[in-house]
């Protein structure tokens, strides 16, 4: 495969709540170094992806709030290739714009699509399964998703259920997908990761531009319709005002529920690539070096006595001093302060409910 | 008496520990408005007293440090009324050069001697007390001090062990005093409780200065020899530098252990004044409305849910927000933040003197 013919899309739109106050609709969590180690979400994705496709070819989606940011933490991407949403529609009209977009530029486009605010703990692995997905995406007209082993029943993930496929597969690790299932119950969850067919679904996605078009044009004609009235304006100085209008027409929907649950030409690759979606302070808390007593602490400052099991974040305080607790969450952002027991962390949501209401948006 | 005869020494020098980060050294309790009432300790203590002597009969001793301070919370006070110690020398001293001055100014003064930063819930049975301690200091070459009937076994008071007088005292709360007691093991303090023969000392003082400068020749020969020397220089252009030396002089001496204990005149007044030293979170706890979940809440912009039985103060933060804690300190001043199981409140002491060795003054 010719290197400039491998596109890659990251998603970096999203505005996340489960992570306040560390994570704000202003900031949100791709633009943070979440694990504190020198480097942001969204930076960490651009570089692995520089391994895999040309500087040029890696586009960002995200909406005109993040412009800056993304200008600022990534100064080396073309600013063209920062395509900017007029709204917030879910991931299929992100994928829509940028698909059709790239498609304009290279008719032979091998495209990822990927979260701009996962960890990838196992960078070589993930080259290799992108590259090894862009074969078969290249040599077949098809869909392909990377799929994580499950290690636990988690209720939080969407699954992908595979068949062994009849097909001679060059890569073993590629299967023929069944079905695309969302978050399961628990009971659910745990008879899916028993079964030894389900995948995680990690939200990548490994397509030629060509595939992807003939899919919207299947499943979501009038999405597909939309964008390909605007041929003659991508990459040109109309094409801001055309998917303005475009977007107005979108309706809000995955690309999951949009294409993938109704096309019939998907594929997993099963990929041990080190992943998480770090969607929860727990998830995060497993991905941080603790000390000995089992605490992770984030920033300077940070002084613990007689606290154990905690995650402890201190951004800009001049001082966070903890004493005698257990199981905490302590994050201070900006002078926005954090306290809660972490098996109430799917709390946090409300609690940014009640100040969005009472404080506005500044504080979330 | 006559009321120019009357004059209160309030003692703002003191620098603690114990309310890290809400009392800091650069601006300690005195000066804070702890039980967030709209008013500062010392503020409250100076209104306390200008209902019972002329504003200018009222003398704040302090440090060169806090002068700013009081000046800017005492704006009626005249400044040749704020008394700067040359160094922290205890309250001996502090007492003897107020004492030295009003004497000079007035040799027929009744004095007052109190703290800045206790509470006093009962103000007019205060008034009361104090103006019975200046009938009885005036009448007589006495020491006069307030007790406190304990309510409790506390270890962290000094005790006044009091005779039922033989004298015919016209005010049947004024006893004879026999002795001073540190502060005492836990199985003292009960018997004390149970005597019936103790009161908590709050630290007050009555006396008449001519009967505190002899006191002062009696106990502390040196100490009185040093202060008398400046008779012509009090209240001159010369007192700076005269206390300057004089206190390079001094030891480092408490009136109790430097007069009270060895005096033989001296008298309690128990007196149920509605008072607090506010000396732990504790006993600040115990003073503070608390909300339905036994809350106490200081300052705007908190959110606790599922909180209980919890001490939470937010002086500068945007939100402090807590989810499912009991039983905590959580404090936020001016970027530092402490969290502290609140039975952990003694190590509070032990937090800021690693927080001075590790990153120096301007955070403790």
């Amino acid at each position: 495969m010719k290197k400039n013919d491998k596109y890659c899309v990251i998603m970096a739109g999203g505005i996340g709540t489960r992570f306040w106050p560390m994570s704000r609709s202003q900031k949100p969590k791709q633009f943070l170094d979440v694990l504190g180690v020198g480097k942001t979400m969204l930076q960490q994705t651009y570089e692995r992806f520089l391994k895999i496709c040309p500087n040029q070819n890696i586009f960002i989606v995200t909406s005109e709030g993040f412009n800056d940011l993304v200008k600022t933490q990534l100064p080396n991407l073309p600013i063209e290739n920062i395509l900017l949403e007029p709204s917030r529609k879910n991931t299929a009209p992100c994928v829509a714009y940028a698909c059709y977009k790239i498609n304009c530029i290279n008719p032979n486009a091998i495209t990822v699509i990927a979260p701009s605010d996962h960890l990838i703990l196992k960078e070589d692995t993930f080259t290799k399964a992108i590259n090894a997905c862009m074969v078969k995406a290249q040599s077949k007209d098809c869909l392909v998703t990377l799929g994580i082993k499950p290690s636990r029943p988690d209720t939080g993930y969407g699954y992908i259920q595979f068949v062994k496929s009849d097909e001679d597969e060059k890569d073993k690790r590629i299967h023929k997908v069944k079905t695309f299932t969302e978050k399961p119950e628990l009971e659910m969850a745990k008879f899916f990761l028993e079964s030894g067919d389900f995948l995680w679904n990690a939200g990548i996605f490994i397509w030629s531009t060509k595939s992807i078009i003939k899919a919207f044009e299947h499943s979501e004609p009038d999405m597909a319709q939309t964008f390909s009235d605007g041929l003659t304006k991508y990459n040109t100085s109309q094409e801001e005002e055309f998917i303005k209008e475009a977007y107005s027409k979108c309706k809000n929907i995955s690309i999951d529920y949009a294409v993938m649950e109704k096309a019939s030409n998907v594929y997993v690759r099963a990929s041990a690539i080190g992943w998480s979606d770090l969607g929860t302070w727990g998830s995060l808390y497993t991905h941080i070096p603790l000390d000995e007593n089992r605490n992770a602490r984030i920033g300077d400052n940070i002084i613990l006595n007689d606290v154990k099991n905690s995650i402890v974040r201190n951004e800009n305080g001049k001082i966070l001093a903890v004493q005698g607790i257990e199981d905490c969450i302590i994050v201070e952002s900006d002078g926005i302060i954090l306290v809660c027991k972490k098996q109430d962390e799917q709390k946090i949501r409300a609690i940014v409910g009640e100040i969005k209401t009472r404080f506005g948006e500044p504080y979330v």
